[in-house]
């Protein structure tokens, strides 16, 4: 074949997924060290299993599939009415903000979800993210050619960074004039802090302003332990005419392995929401009917008490890493409100270098820092996703660490 | 929000996709003759139910969804080993073409796949697709800015239309030199017929001497009945070097509501295939681990000759549909190896009009041919996939329907 037809935006990226080079490494320590436990804190992947109401909505759906009277073929692109209805219900009626089914897109995962939208928008247009953040958004929009030239120090020369860090906050300033797309991520992975009101407000009478498009990835928001924090971009006024956001039930019902999420236009943006279903309709099929009904069932009583235990038991843990690396010794971010704890690694301390350091030396698995943007150089991300017993016992490893090579 | 931050190619689509709006019709009509029972001829959709050996299989992996032992969460995005093994051996080993697990790439979808692949390409290189034929793959290339001004005649300026009518018997002549992208689409929907050897081979031949790539949909092999015709791309010599080939378990084992397709990138091609990877781990998390089960187990000797025996059974369907209609006076194509009779219309009848015809006097909704390109105006599709009883009471309301308007 020509290769002069390719994209040639790929050759852009770093060769690896973050994700990916992580399980090569992973991947490789084990065979080398075969007796060793690894603890994995890395992916931020669930390990509880699916709650007893998700699972009895499965069967029951597998039935229905086995019976002609009741057999499912292809459903409506953006989801099944009973599942659209639930999520206006239980996600945005309940906070007594005007939502409807028809503003609600099923699809089977956020990360698709934030990597397809960009192509609603022009290839030049400009593009702001918050750094540090989950990769998927800086990469789909250097496929797609907004990137720019990738420069020496790892930015594209055309994205704008916007810096979240110690020293404002997390809270990310104002993006320049004339930026058509603003992402933003709250509870934020990897820091695991959440945009203020005050943040969001002035954001939101940005894009009013100048007409930019806010991206609001809420997949944690299930997380937040505090009702006064903002859990869906629509809470602030104006937003329903500038914001579009993204929710999941990978991390709020442990569906990472199920795959099952939702995207909100909301009518006030209806060119945009006759877009996105124009793209839904030729470009994907809908999500598998049975995966439907369990995503139904984590809004019935039972489903929402069991799910609300799950990420009980997952904040615990991250209460446990906190706390354990700040008696330590260590400064860490994030992990009251989020399952990702965020570590500041020593002065000088590399992320890439740090996690090699890490599984060496304690055959405990994090994320570097840098893999979600320049401004995580010099950080490391924990999940709070692991089983209760190893996470205390990583937390251990980690107390007796020794101290990091110069 | 700034519209002027629009893809503006959306704009070059028609309206409405095709099958959402024929949906639409449709439930006007009931909505008007809430008495008449429609019957369904029109999107190519199964009704006959999951076959008991993937029942068996995805209650058994729900059943580990629940225990956290065996729960699974994010799998590897390319598809679980244990499927892409099956599919090799299956689809490929027992044909004796060498394809392995690390060239097939597990997706919830061929029409995501179809849609997609063409982000692996530059922006303006050059696109041929047959006329008629499942409309995504135009859709996409216009989506993404390869179509060209939209012309009077429903042609888009920059697409090549490779003709397939019954003056070449359904076989394409080959398209210009510098196309970039060949689509095709064998069995084809929507006329039901089968590329012949001869002519893979001249368009293998020319990929190979022009550098282009073959987009090869195969979603109906398992429909064709002789095996003496081409079932993948990958038995003529030399493909493995330009094509890529999709295959869907929509239609050979009824997952249209339960979604799970896979891709072939061939070795040959290693810059696509590890692009395609690149693709998949950036935008896409993989399927649902219980739909791989359920994948696996099609290839199981149960799963086997269960939905073998389903095919047959539409099978039987096409068989009444051709037939029936020929008996009625009707010129028909299509029906021995696809689920789909392609109806040749009287001269001057426009599909449309007689889609809205047939629907009001024999309440049976078909796929008007226009839908699918310009040759396919004056054509209409049905499907075989109807309950054997409604599709027999079609094709008698077809045989005493009366003649067209003028």
């Amino acid at each position: 074949m020509n290769c002069e037809l390719l994209n040639k935006n790929y050759a852009l990226l770093p060769e690896s997924y973050l994700f990916s080079e992580i399980a090569r490494k992973i991947a490789a320590f084990q065979e080398k060290h075969p007796e060793r436990e690894i603890i994995r804190l890395g992916i931020g992947d669930v390990t509880r299993p699916l709650v007893p109401a998700v699972i009895e909505a499965m069967h029951r759906a597998v039935g229905e599939m086995a019976d002609p009277a009741t057999f499912r073929g292809y459903g409506p692109e953006p989801g099944y009415p009973f599942l659209r209805e639930a999520v206006a219900a239980a996600e945005y009626g309940s906070r007594n903000i005007d939502i409807g089914p028809d503003e609600i897109f099923v699809s089977d995962g956020s990360k698709c979800d934030v990597a397809n939208i960009q192509e609603l928008f022009s290839a030049d247009c400009s593009v702001a993210i918050p750094d540090p953040v989950y990769p998927v958004y800086l990469d789909s929009n250097v496929m797609a050619g907004r990137g720019g030239r990738l420069m020496p120090d790892g930015r594209y020369g055309k994205i704008h960074y916007m810096a979240c860090g110690e020293n404002n906050g997390f809270q990310p300033n104002l993006p320049p004039r004339g930026t058509a797309l603003i992402y933003l991520c709250s509870p934020n992975n990897p820091t695991g802090t959440v945009l203020s009101r005050a943040t969001l407000e002035k954001l939101v009478a940005f894009a009013l302003d100048t007409g930019a498009v806010i991206l609001f990835d809420a997949a944690y928001a299930d997380y937040i332990r505090d009702d006064r924090l903002v859990h869906t971009i629509y809470e602030i006024p104006g937003a329903k005419k500038c914001a579009v956001e993204f929710h999941s039930f990978s991390k709020s019902a442990g569906f990472t392995g199920v795959r099952c999420a939702f995207t909100v236009i909301p009518r006030e943006m209806e060119t945009l929401r006759r877009m996105w279903l124009r793209r839904q309709s030729t470009k994907f099929n809908g999500v598998n009917y049975i995966v439907q009904r369990a995503a139904e069932a984590v809004y019935t009583p039972a489903g929402r008490e069991q799910t609300r235990d799950v990420i009980s038991g997952y904040m615990r843990n991250a209460g446990v890493i906190r706390e354990g690396l700040r008696k330590a010794g260590y400064t860490v971010f994030g992990g009251e409100h989020a399952p990702y704890i965020w570590w500041r690694l020593p002065d000088g301390v590399k992320s890439q270098a740090f996690f090699d350091f890490l599984l060496e030396k304690c055959a405990v698995v994090g994320t570097p820092g840098s893999g979600f943007g320049p401004e995580g150089e010099g950080f490391f991300r924990l999940t709070a996703f692991g089983d209760p017993a190893k996470t205390r016992e990583a937390v251990s490893r980690i107390a007796e660490m020794p101290a990091f090579p110069a």
